[in-house]
């Protein structure tokens, strides 16, 4: 055998010995295929050059795998231990839904991208990334105002197809609109696919660095945009992205006049852990007190029937799993999850933010719930389990076009999962628990060591859950008062609600109630299914953007 | 030869090797003299235990010996690349003076320490230090104040002591008076010895670090002193320092009430490079234009005489320099430093800030120049060299104990110079430039570029000049009108009032001149010899602090 002839070989073995270390089937099955099928089309190749050029794809492609691998088995890392954390688990704030039905504007998807450092807040680390936005000046006049949104956790023409409050009202101001991509999300990544692959990369995912790239930004349209040098900008924000518009114009206000803080939960980490579960379980009750009553005894049904082997094996195919369960607590930690969701996006028109859902969600879930059709009888677990099931579909299949169910994710999967695992164990420790008794879920309590020791075997770094109050205040509401022009909208269905800032401590913050408005409402787009509150708020925020820019 | 006594000898022919490796006379001497004592006290020694101790000092010595080389190496290097850089070099902007007659305040020397993350905006690295920092609650009273010195590139003690204003108002407002030392200065450093030794220890020398410590040690000051948890906190500092407060109350308004910003050049960056030249200018013109045209002719007199290796002699043995000169810039960059800090502590009553000083030194160092007894001749270069030398005694040599004149030295060098090269190659780069008309000094054009390239040969860092005006605005002054509750205090004999807000933009932001004031006298304690706006500009702020507390 000669040497190239030797290499070859070692090569392929190689490439066949990383793609088994994918431990996802479908990953493993499409590498390994083709790895064998560049195999076999070349293995009788003569030409030296020919040679040498196959066996230098080969080992680029083997350098792709190897990278693709430890990002695999790090995204894994973090769904098992998701799964293992229940209510302590973090909580992201918004999901954006890749559902085909989605809304999709194609002013959304026209990027820019702009450099920017990787560390605003040290000197010794020069690399630069490219961060994505989208800019629109249809409507834009010279002078005239900027309308801003700080993204959030997820890619920015998701955030900006679901934001249409902000091209609603930017021919009013004759504004230009911006939405600019969060670091570590969508595909503004600091360090490419590699970005989350070790605490050295991952090190840069903060808040305050999203804050100073969006000032950048900022700097960078003020001083390239003929016509825009003195163009007062507004910040908008939801869920995450309100806390970030809050927070911008906190510590930037030499750069924005004024926020529009939608369902922004900047209390949540000072807020006691039970009060999310209690709004999650009061938008359910005012549905149905029976349908309550059917969550709060399904735990108890889950847990006896999923306690044998075969009764797991049993709950997997009555939810139509697409892998068999490991344990009821992942059945249920799904579950869980799908209950905020429903809660959060309890809009009353269909829509697909989250996943594709029809008006008032949770009405819909306790009505399939509460169905007569089904028999209620007491003390029958595989009758309440029935009655779950026929609700979950509302949530997971409501369009009927699922076969089976993946418990590792709610809708879609994306990098937004692994990015806000990290801030949720860094900056944002938003504390969740529950008792039973005053909501419709396990006895569930809070266990912040656990967290942090999870946090620690994860990414190699523990919270410092003091931190968002020492940088942006909050342990007292009243610290807020110095700050100004900052709108703070609260739907009461929102879970989130429980850490936003519901009381006006200044006459420049007013906390704006939606009622009847979950998951901040009041940014998506006018819809004739809004309720009265939220055509409110939304002319209050339009008149004080009036005042903020005179 | 035995095994002990070839390590032995091994082991001292280390020792004089590092020992000769001190470039600086007095270190290597010291360290030589130390090794060669050692050594022959030791020679004859039989006892083995005693031996092995022996040789175990001596390794520990060798140790500390490379560290301190290392160290001194690295000290020298800053000393060098300044000497060349002229203007353009790094100006401190406040110097301490460590005279023996200086001031002391006991109050200033009861240091606490605080444990601090290293870094605050990130979360990979997880090392903590030791901030140091006095609190004095000798009049405070429960609820009460707290005024709080953001400490700025210094020992924390030399700042208490020439801070009166705070000790002296303590007892209006029945107030706790606290110190913080800054990061990197002082004992607060990060990495002890070796915090400037390497890139990856200085990298959390920033303001945005500061501002944090400060921030988490007003949390630690409100939640473990009983009684304090209420307490207004107003944060005061001079030059830095000022900007520090400003800073402080800018971003973290939730955590201080208002702000004493002294003598605060947070406009520097942004001012024109001539400014500061021009007010030196201008407050030794104030005193006699003889003087100013002495010191201009100056530079070409030095220039001439300095043009042989003979004349530079002749030059070093003039100005009494204790090492020979290696070129003219040296001795020009001493002299053109000696100018601005003359400028600086223009004070009107004797002082020890820089070093010691008769009340208004400038007056007092341009009588010396104009002096009569000196022979007066058009082009006698000696002549001219001859009244700067007189003048010269008044800032280093007043009360006439210095026998020899360190040009790298103004007064005495301190880790300070060290960490405020570090600032200016990052954050705060202050352009400064002359054009030898329109000031006293030679034409010096500013060049960024040989700047930033100094700065990278040094720190492997580049500073980014906009940060400042990113982070903190006043790119236009008017971006500063959404910020509140800061007093800026400038003299208007002071030459960093050139960077300094002297502009009310908003109402509660004060813009208070200090007519016939240097570099933040207003924060001295009260002296009979205080011009009236002194007065008044202190009334003022003590006005302003009971509204902000009101």
């Amino acid at each position: 055998m000669n040497s190239t002839k030797l290499a070859t070989l070692t090569l392929y073995k190689h490439l066949f010995r990383e793609c088994h270390k994918f431990s996802l089937y479908n990953y493993r099955e499409y590498f390994v295929r083709r790895v064998r099928e560049d195999f076999r089309k070349n293995r009788n190749l003569q030409d030296p050059t020919k040679i040498a050029e196959v066996l230098k794809y080969a080992q680029e492609n083997l350098e792709v795998i190897q990278r693709q691998v430890s990002f695999i088995v790090c995204c894994l890392l973090v769904c098992l231990q998701l799964s293992s954390a229940k209510w302590a688990k973090p909580r992201r704030l918004d999901v954006v839904s890749r559902s085909q039905n989605r809304l999709r504007d194609d002013r959304c998807r026209q990027f820019k991208t702009i450099k920017q450092n990787v560390d605003h807040f040290g000197f010794s680390n020069m690399d630069t990334y490219q961060q994505r936005y989208t800019l629109n000046t249809d409507v834009w006049e010279n002078g005239k105002p900027i309308l801003f949104y700080a993204g959030n956790e997820g890619d920015i023409d998701l955030f900006c197809d679901n934001t249409g409050f902000m091209w609603d009202i930017a021919p009013i101001f004759n504004a230009m609109v911006v939405f600019a991509e969060h670091r570590y999300y969508g595909q503004s990544l600091p360090y490419g696919n590699q970005s989350y692959s070790n605490p050295e990369y991952t090190r840069y995912l903060t808040s305050g660095q999203a804050l100073a790239d969006y000032a950048y930004l900022l700097d960078y349209i003020h001083s390239s945009i003929k016509g825009a040098e003195l163009s007062p900008v507004i910040v908008f924000g939801g869920s995450y992205g309100g806390m970030l518009a809050a927070y911008f114009r906190m510590k930037y206000p030499h750069v924005v006049v004024g926020a529009h803080a939608a369902s922004a939960p900047i209390l949540q980490m000072t807020t006691p852990c039970e009060a999310f579960s209690r709004i999650v379980t009061q938008d359910f009750l005012q549905e149905s007190a029976q349908c309550v009553d059917i969550i709060r005894s399904s735990w108890g049904a889950i847990n006896r029937i999923g306690s044998s082997a075969s009764g797991l094996q049993r709950l997997g195919n009555l939810f139509k799993l697409c892998n068999p369960l490991k344990s009821v607590d992942e059945l249920k930690n799904w579950l869980l999850d799908m209950y905020g969701n429903i809660a959060m996006v309890d809009y009353p028109y269909p829509t697909s933010f989250l996943a594709d859902l029809p008006a008032f969600p949770a009405r819909v879930f306790c009505s399939n719930v509460t169905s007569a059709v089904l028999r209620l009888r007491k003390n029958d677990d595989e009758d309440v389990v029935r009655r779950i099931i026929k609700g979950t579909n509302v949530f997971f299949n409501y369009t009927g076009q699922t076969e089976c169910f993946d418990t590792g994710s709610q809708g879609s999967p994306s990098l937004g999962d692994l990015g806000w695992s990290y801030q949720s164990c860094t900056e944002f420790v938003m504390p969740m628990c529950s008792d039973g008794v005053n909501d419709m879920f396990e006895n569930q309590p809070w266990d912040f060591q656990a967290f942090s020791d999870a946090c620690y075997d994860q990414w190699k770094v523990r919270p410092r859950f003091e931190w968002p109050y020492i940088e942006y205040g909050g342990k007292n509401l009243t610290d807020l008062r110095f700050f100004s022009n900052i709108a703070f909208t609260n739907g009461n269905l929102d879970p989130w609600s429980s850490g936003g800032v519901r009381t006006t401590v200044a006459p420049s913050l007013p906390a704006i109630p939606v009622i009847g408005g979950a998951h901040h409402l009041d940014l998506r787009a006018a819809n004739k299914a809004d309720p009265p509150s939220v055509l409110q708020a939304r002319q209050q925020v339009v008149a004080l953007i009036e005042k903020w820019i005179s």
